[in-house]
C-alpha cells in the first residue's frame, strides 16, 4: 500500500492538463492541496494499526492485504465494513472521503463485465480483472466520470446538435478506441490517478457510440480538466484540520483521446447502459449511507460544541435539535445495513447493495441537509457569520477588543473559543458550506433520481394486494414469496 | 399450539369481569368480536405450512415447535424473523397484530429477573422460567399491563395522595402478595389469557411497594376491567376482512389482588424499576418497526388502490406521494433490522434489540401517522368521507343512483369498487382511523419519549469529539473503540 | 330575519326527498338535528345585540337589516367583516358554520350574470336579483351544489358514457328547463331551504348543456337527496355544544327535473364555465380564511385546556407547539385580510377576494390541518381514544374506579376533568374527527387545486425578470406597475 | 434629500475607525464598497419619477418631501407603502436593503421617548424631534445597534464579570454621558452616517445604568468598528447587478465614549428597557415582512430562470416548487398588511405595526429560508457549485470547450446562459449564499424569539374559553369584546 507522500509523489509526476482560473497549473498547485489531504488521509489511517481490517482488507483476487477502497465486497459483511469505513473515515476530513467514487466505478465495472459476457460473449471481464489487479496493486485512486454535458435534455444522446455532449466512440482501431465528449461535475478528477468512465444513462439501439466504459490516467493525452477547487481561508493562528480540506470538481475534456484496448470496458452494448449506470449509482447511493451520517455526526458535534460555547447546552430545545441528528444519521446508516444485508451476490463475485435501500437512505440524506445546517446556524446565532477575520484577532489594535468577545462560556478557554467559533464559520459560513449542501443534495444522484429508482423497483402491486386482501376484493393473500425471503449472512 | 377456536372457547370460559358501556359483559360480547379476530389470526397462521419458520420457532427452553409470539429472542435472526412475522402478520389484520405487547413483557422479565437474581441472590428467574415454558406449551396470549393511572404527573409515585395511582403491593403473605391500583389504555387486555405487570417508569428508595412486576390470569378474583371497544359499522353486503378487525382498550382495576407468589417477578427491587421498564419499552418498540411499516404497507396499497379507482393513478404527484410511504415504512423496518444486528445478548439468554435504533425507528413512524394519513386523503378526495352509507347502496329507491357514482375507472367493477370505496372510507374516516392515528403517535411510547431515550443513550461527547478534532482543539481522535464495534453474526 | 325555530319549523314542512341509511325520511331525522344546530345558531346569533354589524349587514339592495350570510359585500371591510363573523360563529360550532357556501354561490352568481349579459345580452342579472332579493328578504340557507359525480375523470362532460356524470340540460322549455345528472359531496344540502347549482368546471364548446346554473327549493319534483350524516355519540350527562353540533352530506339527484324560468342564472354559456367555477372557488376559499382559523383556535384551544388537565401546560415543548396553531391560523386569517384589501371589485359591485391570498390562506391551512390534530393527540397522550364510555362513568360499579382516573391535576374538578376528556375525545377521536380532517384538507377545493390556481395567476415572468435584472441579464427592471398598485381603502 | 453621490462623499470624510482584516481602513476600501452600493440604491431610487410616492413621503413633522426611510409612519397605509418600497428595493440589491433597520430605530424611539416623558416627567421626546428632523433634513442612513456581546448568558447585564458585555453608562456629566460596552453583529455600521444605539433586553433595577439609548455618527471618538465585510468574486466579463451588492457587519467597541445630552434618549430608566427592545425588534420583524417576500421572489425568479436554462421549466414538479416561494413569501406579505391595519397609534403618533402579525410574518420566513434555498438548488443541479472560475471561461485554451457546457437550452444564448448560470452560483454558492441563510434565521430575531413573543402575546386563556364553551364547561362565551375590534382604516 502507497503511503500518502508517495501518493502526492506520483500525482506531481503527472502531465500538466489542468486549467485552473485561466491558468494550466501542476497538479501540487496551492489551489489543489486541500483536495489533496482528504485523499491522503486513506492513505495515512491504512498505515495506522487501529484501522487494521477497516480500512484494509483481503483482496479477493490475490489474498494479498490492500487498502478497502480498492476492494472489490464479497459479503454483507464487507459492505458493512465498507459502509462503517467511509463513515469513520469521512469524519477525519470533514463529510466527504472522496475515493469511494473510484471503488464504486470499480464494482459497478466488475459486475457488469461479466453480464455483458455472458450475453455477448464478448472477453471484458477477464480484461478488467487484469486491470483492477494493477489498481489494488498500485494503490490507486481513481474518480468516476459518469455525468455528461448532456446538452438538451429533451434528446436523447444520439440526438444532439454536438455529439460531444456525451462521452462516445469516434473510431475503432486494433488496439484501442478513440474517444471525444465532455464529462462534467467530475469531484476530484484533477488529483485522481485515474478515470474511470461509465455511461450517465440508459441507452436505445441508435446511442451505440455512447455505450462506452474505460478507465484512463488522469493526465493521458488529449485530456484536459478544467477544475474548480473549493478550499476555505487559510489560518494563521487558530489552525484545524476540517480548514485545512477541501474539494475539486473538474470538467473533463476527451478530445479524440486515445484508449488502449486493454482499458476498455464496454464499447457499442448499449443494452447494458442502464445496468452499468445504476451499478454504480446504487454502489455509490450505498456508499452515502456512510458519509452523509458523518456529515451529521460532524454537524451535531459543532452544533453541541457550539451550544456549549454559548452555554445553552443543557436546554430542553437544544437537545430536542440534537436529536434530529441523530434520527436522520442513524437513519441513513439503517438503511445502509439493511442494504448490505439483503443485498445481492452479482454473477461476478461481487456483493451488490440492496438497490430500495440503498436509495432510501441516500434519499432522506438529501431531503435533510438544508434542514441540518438550519439547526446548526439556530443553536450557533448569527456570530457565524458575523465573525471578524482571524488577522482581526491577531492585530495590536483590535485583539482586546475581540477577546471578550469570546468569553461566553468561562468553562471554555480563549483558544478553544476561537478555534469552535472559528470551525463553525468555516462549516456554515463558508464556501464550504454551499459546497456541502449542494453536494448533500446532488451528490451521488439527487432525491428525484432516487424517488424514480424507488418507484421504478417497488412492487406496487403487491401492495395494492394487501389493500384488495383487506377491503374483500381478493379472497386470499399470498404471501408465500416474501416469507421465504431471508437476510444474507454475515460473514 | 392451540387453534384459533380453542383460544376462543377459553376465552369464554372465563369469568366475566369486563365492563363495556355500563354493563358487566361475557367476553364473546359482540363488540369484543373484532379484537378477537386479530389474536386469532395468529393462531390461525400458525396452522399454516407457508408460515411454517416464521411464525412458528423452536423453543429455547424445549427445543418443540412453539407460535413464535411465546418465543424468547435468542439472536439477531430471532429478532429480525419476529420484526418480519409482526410485519406480515399485521398487513392481515390492518395494521396491528396486538399479541406481540405480551411477548414483549416476556423477553424484558426473562432478562430482568436473571439480572436482580445476580445482584439480589433472589430467586425471580427460575419461577419466571417456569411460567414462561408453561405459557409456550398452553399457547398463551398475554397483554402486557403497563402505563399506570399515574395521578398527579409532577409528583413520584410514593408522593401520590392516591397510592392506586401506580400498581402496588398492600400485603405481602408467606403464600403470595396482595396488590391495588389502576392500569391505563392497555390494549387487548379483555381478549387475552393473562394480564402480565410492569412498572411503567423509574423508582426511588421511597417507591419500593411500587416495584413489582407479575403475571395473572385476566379473570382473577378482584380484577376489573373496564373496557371501550373499537370497530367498524358491520357490513351487510360488501364485507371485507378490515371491517371485522378492531381493538380494546381497557382500565384494568386491581382491587386487592391477590398474586401467588409462582407469579410475583419482582417485589421491592425499586433500583430494577427502570430497568425492567425500558426493556419492555424498547422491546415493544423494536417491534413496532415491525408493525408501523406493515401500517405504511395498509395505507401504501390503499392510496394505489383508490388511487386506480379514480384512474389516476400513473399522475406523477401521485407516483411520488406513493413513493414517501416507501421512505417512511422501509426506513423504520431498516432501524429494526440494525437494531437487531446491534442487539446484545442478556446475562439471561435473551437477545435484546438495540435502543438507539429501535427507538428512531419506532420514533420515525410516530412523527409520520398523521402525515401518512394525510397522503391517502389527498389521492381519494372528499368522497372518503361523504360516501352514502352501505344500506342506501342496497335500498330500492337509490341503488341505481349510487350505481352510477362508482363508476369512476371504466375497468373496475362495481363491486370492486364499492369495496375499494368502503374500505378508504373504514381506514381513513372511521373510528378506527382515528384509532391508528392515536395508536400511531403513542402506542408503545410517543416521539417525545422515544428522544427522551435516545438522548440519554447518545454519547453527544463523542460528537464533540469529532467537532473538536476537525475544530483543531484536539490533536487526536480516539476512534479505535468505535472500529472494533461489528455487527453480531446472524445464525 | 328569521328565527331558528322559523327556520326549522319551515323544514319541517319540506317534501320528504332525503334518504339515510335506506329509509326516506322527514328533515326531522334525529340523523339531522346536529347538522340543524349549525344552521341554527346562524340564526340565534342574528338576534343577539352583541353580533349586530358583524352577523348582520345592511342589504345593498334593499338598505334594510339582512343576515350577513345574505349579504353581497361590496368592499374590502364588508369581506373582512364576513371572515370575522365566519371565524368567530364557526368557533360555536365546533369549526364549520355551512352557511357560507350559499352565500359564496350568491356572490359568485352575481357577477357572472351581470357578466354574461354584458358580452351576450341577455337577461340573467335582473333574474338573478329578484332572487336574491327574494333570498335576503326571506331570510333563506342554501347549500350550493358544485361538484359533479364527474365519471371518468380522463374524459371531458360531453364525452363521458353516462351523461349524468354532470348536471346538463335534458330540454329546453318555454317557461324553464329540464335538467339531469348527479352532484356529490354536497355538505348541508339536506337541511338547506335551497339548492344553487353552479358548474364545477372550465367547459368547451361542446359542453354547452353542462354550462347551467339555478337555484331551487330543496325539496323540489324530481330531486332525491342521498345523505350521510355525521355526528357525535349523544352524551347523557356530560352535555356539550360540540357533541350536538354535526354535519351531513348529500348526494344530490336531478332526475328530469323542471326549473323555472326565473330561477336560471346561466343556460349554455360555455365561455363563462370556467369563470362561474372559480368565482364560487375563490369566494369560498375566502370564507375557509375565516372558519379554518377558527378550526386552529379550536384545536389550540382543545390543546390547552388538555394540557392543563395533564398539568403539563406550562412545559415548553407544549408552549412551543401551542404557538403552531397561532402561525397557521393567524397566517391563513392574515392571508385572508390581504385577499379583501387586494380585492377587485366586480362590473356587478360585489367585491370579490383577491384570488392569490384567498388561495394561499386556504391552501396553508388544507397543509396543515392533519399535523394540527397531531399536536391536540401529541399532548393529549393515549387516553383520548382509550378513555371508557360515558356510561361506565355512570354505573355504579365501575363509576368510583374512574373517578380516580379523572383526577390528574388537582385544581381540575371531576366534573370539569370529564368535560375536557370527553371534548377531546369527540374533537380528535371520533367520527366528526376524520370529518374534519378530510374537510379540512378538500372542503373548498384541496391543495393541489389551490397550487394550480397560484401557478395560473402567479406571473412567473415577472418574478424572473427580477432574476434576470440582478443577473445582468437586462439592464432595466421596469418596476413602476407594480409600484403603482394600492390596496383598496376600507369604508 | 442626498444623491448617493453626496451620500458616498459624506462617507468618505470620516474618520477612519474600521478595521478589516487587521488594518485600519477608510470607508472607501474596495471591501465595503458592495455594501455602500446597497444603501446608494435608496439614494437612487428616490430620485426617480417612478417611484415618488413609494421611497418619499411627506414628512409628518415638516411637510417636506423626504426619502420614506427617514419618516415615522402615521397610519396603516404609511405601514403598507413601508412594506412595498422595502420589497421592491430590496428585489434591486438581492434581497436585502439594510437602511428600513435605522428607520426601524427611530420609530422605536419615538414612541418611547415620549412613553418614558409621560412617565417620568423628562425631556427625552423632544430633544428625539430634534434629532430626528435633523436626520430627515440631511437625508441620514443610520445603522440600529442594538445586540450585545452578551458575555455569560445565563447572567442579567448587571452580574457580568465583564460590564462591557453590555453597552452601559459609565460617567455622566452636564453635557452628557459617557459609555463604554460592545455590540456585535451590526449591520451596515461601517457604511452608515450614524449609530443609534438601543437596549437588547428587559432591564431589572439593578440594571439601571444598561437602560441607556443614543444616537451618534459612527466616526465619533473613542468609537471602533471591527468590520467583516461580505462580498462576492468580482465579475471580468459577465457583470451584474448581484454581484456588486454586498453586506459588511461590525463589532463596534465604545470606549469611553462621549455621548452629547442632545444625543441621549434613555438614560437609566430600566422600566422601558423591554419595551424599547421590543419596540425596534417588532418594527424591525415587520420590516422583514418586505424584504424576506423580496427574498422568496428573487430565489423564485432564480430558481424559474434557472429551470429555462436547463429547459425542464413546465415540468410539473418544478411548478409545483415554483409556487412555494409563492406561498412563504406571500404570506409573510400578508402577514405585513394584517399588522399595519391592525397595528397601534402610539402617544407619539407613530403607527406600530401589529405585534402578532409582525412576529409570525418574520418567523415564517426564518423558518423557511434554508428550505427555499433547497429548492433552488434542487433544480439548479450540482453545476451551480461545480462551474468553472469566469477565467476559464474567458482563457483561450479553455473557453470552447466551456462554451458547449453553456448550450442546454436552445433559445437560450451563450451570454444570457453564463448570466444566468453565474447568478445562480452567487446566489446558492457564495459566500453571500450563506450570509443570505444565516442573516435569514437571525436577521431581526431568530423564529425562537418570535415563538416566545408570540406566547406572551397571545391570550391562550381566551383559546381555552373556546374550548370550555364547547366541552360544556362554561355555559357562555363572551365574544363581545372581540366582535368590537375592527381594522384600522387606511387613509
Amino acid at each position: 500500500m502507497r503511503t500518502a507522500n508517495q501518493y502526492f509523489e506520483d500525482l506531481k509526476k503527472m502531465r500538466s492538463n489542468v486549467y485552473i482560473g485561466g491558468d494550466r497549473v501542476s497538479r501540487d498547485d496551492s489551489r489543489l492541496l486541500p483536495n489533496i489531504n482528504i485523499i491522503k488521509t486513506t492513505f495515512e489511517l491504512a498505515q495506522h494499526t487501529d484501522w487494521e481490517g477497516l480500512i484494509t482488507a483481503r483482496s479477493s483476487l490475490t489474498g494479498k492485504k490492500i487498502n478497502r477502497f480498492t476492494h472489490l465486497p464479497q459479503n454483507p459483511l464487507d459492505l458493512m465494513q465498507k459502509q462503517k469505513m467511509i463513515r469513520l473515515t469521512a469524519t477525519r476530513t470533514g463529510g466527504c472521503i472522496q475515493r469511494c467514487m473510484g471503488q464504486d466505478a470499480l464494482c459497478a465495472l466488475s459486475v457488469a463485465t461479466k453480464e455483458i459476457d455472458e450475453k455477448f460473449g464478448t472477453g471484458y471481464h477477464e480484461r478488467f480483472m487484469n486491470y483492477i489487479r494493477d489498481y489494488q496493486e498500485r494503490d490507486l485512486a481513481g474518480a468516476c466520470a459518469q455525468t455528461d454535458m448532456k446538452g438538451d435534455r429533451s434528446k436523447r444522446p444520439f440526438e444532439q446538435e454536438d455529439p460531444d455532449a456525451y462521452v462516445h466512440v469516434v473510431e475503432k482501431k486494433s488496439d484501442g478506441i478513440v474517444v471525444s465528449g465532455v464529462k462534467i461535475s467530475i469531484t476530484m478528477a484533477a488529483i485522481a490517478d485515474e478515470i474511470i468512465v461509465v455511461p450517465t444513462r440508459a441507452l436505445t439501439k441508435h446511442d451505440k457510440d455512447f455505450a462506452v466504459a474505460f478507465a484512463i490516467p488522469a493526465d493521458w493525452d488529449n485530456i484536459r480538466l478544467v477544475t474548480r477547487p473549493v478550499y476555505i481561508r487559510e489560518k494563521k493562528k487558530f489552525k484545524s484540520p476540517f480548514a485545512e480540506m477541501g474539494a475539486s470538481e473538474s470538467v473533463i475534456v476527451f478530445d479524440n483521446t486515445f484508449i488502449p484496448m486493454e482499458r476498455v470496458f464496454m464499447c457499442g452494448e448499449w443494452e447494458f447502459g442502464r445496468r452499468l449506470a445504476l451499478l454504480f449509482a446504487d454502489s455509490h447511493r450505498f456508499s452515502y449511507t456512510g458519509c452523509k451520517p458523518a456529515v451529521s455526526d460532524i454537524l451535531c458535534g459543532a452544533t453541541a460544541l457550539i451550544a456549549e460555547a454559548n452555554d445553552i447546552e443543557k436546554a430542553p430545545h437544544v437537545r430536542e435539535k440534537l436529536s434530529e441528528f441523530i434520527g436522520v444519521g442513524e437513519l441513513a446508516y439503517a438503511a445502509g445495513i439493511a442494504a448490505a444485508l439483503y443485498g445481492e451476490r452479482a454473477s461476478s463475485g461481487t456483493f451488490c447493495p440492496n438497490e430500495m435501500y440503498a436509495n432510501i437512505g441516500r434519499r432522506l440524506m438529501g431531503e435533510n441537509i438544508y434542514h441540518e445546517f438550519n439547526i446548526l446556524t439556530e443553536i450557533a446565532g448569527g456570530l457565524a457569520v458575523t465573525l471578524p477575520f482571524e488577522d482581526d484577532f491577531l492585530a495590536k489594535e483590535t485583539e482586546q477588543d475581540l477577546k471578550k468577545l469570546m468569553k461566553r462560556n468561562p468553562k471554555l478557554s480563549y483558544e478553544n473559543s476561537c478555534h469552535a467559533w472559528r470551525f463553525v464559520e468555516d462549516l456554515a459560513a463558508s464556501s464550504m458550506a454551499v459546497w456541502y449542501q449542494i453536494a448533500g443534495v446532488h451528490g451521488g444522484g439527487s432525491p428525484i433520481m432516487e424517488t424514480i429508482t424507488l418507484n421504478i423497483n417497488t412492487d406496487y402491486e403487491a401492495k395494492k394486494d394487501i389493500a384488495k386482501y383487506l377491503a374483500g376484493i381478493n379472497e386470499e393473500l399470498d404471501q408465500s414469496k416474501e416469507i421465504k425471503t431471508k437476510p444474507n449472512q454475515i460473514k
